[in-house]
């Protein structure tokens, strides 16, 4: 059984993450932390009927209830000031904060170094994604026909998405560069043959009632190969957060990273 | 039982037809045609050990067999003769040559209604690809928003692929105008959004190993409707034949074009 | 522009058929009606701020605004005491309630045929999955050959899922009869090859992160054909309820069912 | 430029590695080996015109042309001499002859490692169904529900495929035990839920055209990844032997399995 503390509780985020530890088998929720929330035990609140969890203001108090691991969904500075506190006082930090200076980074990495405690920084804790884009790498060393076709709903404003470019950058790290389709292909529509990326294509679709896909596909001779993520709602991100729960615990330093713990 | 004759059995087309006519149980293959064979008898030929049926020189032995239908894989010149003999005959012609012109087919339809003999000239027989187009058509009614992924071998020359673009116009002739896409939408790269067609989107994949695919996805609130065809090789107008010789008995003119079957 | 009424406006598809009539270019919402709210106007609730449209609490007040389309989300008694009222006032009902009965159906069809009002009550509005249904049953003429793959999250306790049932019903109204597979095929764990519907074969897959998705699936000589549904929330109604509002206006009777609009 | 000799030329396999190696641009076809061919020269055979490559008929023989990587599409018996001696010789053996004996694998082992040459004996040479089965396994580590979409022609007798049911085998192997679907889900249709192997579910769907595929489905919370592999043909073993060509001279002993090269 884990003990684990979450901070920004009350946020979009720490909420679903509260939701989460409660429900898992291996967690235990010992504690929440807000700042500005006067009820003292979670049982007070309407959302969490009969959870006898404390609630703290300051986060000196949580040392009281010993927990392992802290959960940080919050904002840069405090995620910041957090970190630091939980590492000096050997709880193992699981933070989903974005905005964190690279300086910051450095700093609290040789810092959780420096007192063998584990700890995770993740910009995406979608463990989907960042497998697909892992598997999408690692075939890429085999197959250099490849193409890219993303899929969103018809808000999204930019194309090719982040993480379409981001997978295209990490196969044509190890791909042997080639052209793809035939030399004298012509482009009866222009766009027709997609976004090129070093010799690789990229589509993007755009559908209303779409979410969020992707989908990696390479092509052999007599063989296909692809490799697909489907995003569909953002809870997606909890499974990431309840690896690293588990995964920090066994760590000596704080890693950047989900990718790095797969 | 219908009684087919094959004309032009010893190419690749005309080769499948009589195999599957010979495969079928509703189908009795009564004789096939080609006037530079020597042999008077299938059965005389190594592909077909022990198949007894008279190969006929010249088309007006046919008539000893009284053929239902006339499958014709030929060329232009020679299949404009064979339907008008088969028509005048009262033999229903399904001709998969190509290159008939616009007059020849208007005075053949013509021929075909006064005698009451019905008939079919298809240019492309392959059912699933036809069903595709009709029911893209008919979606394209109800949710305006469709994008088109089509996939074929990198050694195709042109993209958009033909059977993309007749699908977009077919779409278009029903579909409310709407440009596809957020307004504001960016392309990072070049192509990303794929080739315009009247406000719809063709994207156009390229990858060894594949032969010809085309998938048609439509977004609506909440939902999506996918409709794909996958051709794997040239066999797959052998559907669409064997459905031509069932139909064409009971017409009473030529048609042209296997959606009109459908 | 057509004038609509919405009745039942503040339960969950209600609320949502409210908002849609007020973002759609072609509607008008004249007023919405409920027994129960006090407030005599949109603009007085948070909900809908500066939308100025009289909220009714009797059926008989509704008439003032001349509404042209009934739109009811209510419960089954009401909602045929408002489609009775709404067809003798000439007002064209889109009735979403479930649970009306034979005879309530019988009645109110006659009744709209000897005013010659049109109007429409569907179980599901859902226009992508009638779509679906309608093209697979098309499909299932010329190919014989189908399996059903429905795909659900992994709360769903039935298996397979009503709409993949009532799919493969439709398609064995017009489908050959045959066996699927090979005759002698052989499962080496028990029901690989699925749940067997006079000859087809449903697959049902259950898994978290999934909504409702079906994909049927047809095999011909060389080729494929799939047809595909993917539901993502319960907004999808809303294309039909749209659809439906657009179409019963032309209609001189009552209509049961999506399909029969298509 | 490697140099390379192919066993068994005039097989089906041999034939096809012979074509590979004569169009790849970092390979050299150094000579063939076929005790049955009269001719001396592959330009001597219709196939092969202009080709100027030696046809061996002794093994002895090839040593004059000072092959690297020694190709081997024959029979068991004489792939398990034929690899003997190219290891003797210090010629790095890529073996696709399927039937050598587990005590031959060992003593061919032995006999590399102490001479340091490599070699890669390999059942399956297809890159695309080995990488799908790393994947599987690696994704199922983190995410336990999981179930495979297998789908042949039908003309299949066993289902599950044996892929399938070797994917699922390496799924368990790391895979949080954890029994598919809702605890208390029901099929309405026996066999809907497909085979079950270790509380994994298993579908195998058999259809005219296609050729073998395989789809292995992961979901997790508000998200799904999918990794498939498609075969067209049978040349897509092509892939791993070029593969196998470059890695094998990097190697100081034998080694079994193309995924132990991936």
């Amino acid at each position: 059984m884990i003990k684990i503390l979450v901070a920004g509780f009350k946020g979009k985020m720490g909420a679903t993450a509260t939701k989460m530890v409660l429900e898992h088998d291996d967690f235990e929720l010992v504690g929440v932390l807000d700042p500005f929330e006067d009820n003292t035990n979670l049982k007070q609140m309407a959302e969490y009927p009969e959870i006898d969890v404390p609630i703290f203001k300051q986060k000196e108090d949580v040392l009281s209830v010993e927990p392992d691991v802290w959960i940080d969904f919050t904002i840069p500075k405090v995620a910041y000031e957090n970190t630091r506190f939980a590492i000096d006082h050997k709880i193992a930090p699981v933070v989903g904060t974005t905005g964190l200076t690279e300086e910051q980074l450095v700093e609290l990495t040789a810092r959780s170094e420096s007192v063998k405690i584990g700890g995770l920084i993740a910009p995406n804790f979608a463990v989907g994604a960042v497998l697909m884009m892992q598997f999408a790498q690692k075939a890429a060393e085999y197959f250099p026909d490849v193409e890219i076709i993303e899929l969103h709903h018809d808000n999204k404003l930019d194309a090719p998405s982040g993480t379409a470019i981001k997978t295209a950058e990490m196969m044509s790290e190890v791909r042997t560069h080639k052209k793809k389709g035939h030399p004298e292909e012509q482009e009866l529509i222009k766009g027709a043959r997609g976004a090129d990326f070093e010799g690789m294509k990229i589509h993007s679709v755009r559908l209303p009632g779409m979410i969020a896909h992707q989908q990696v596909q390479f092509g052999g001779v007599g063989e296909g190969l692809t490799i697909r993520h489907d995003s569909y709602d953002r809870s997606s991100f909890m499974t990431g957060v309840a690896l690293g729960c588990k995964k920090v615990v066994q760590l000596e330093k704080l890693v950047y990273g989900l990718e790095n713990l797969l």
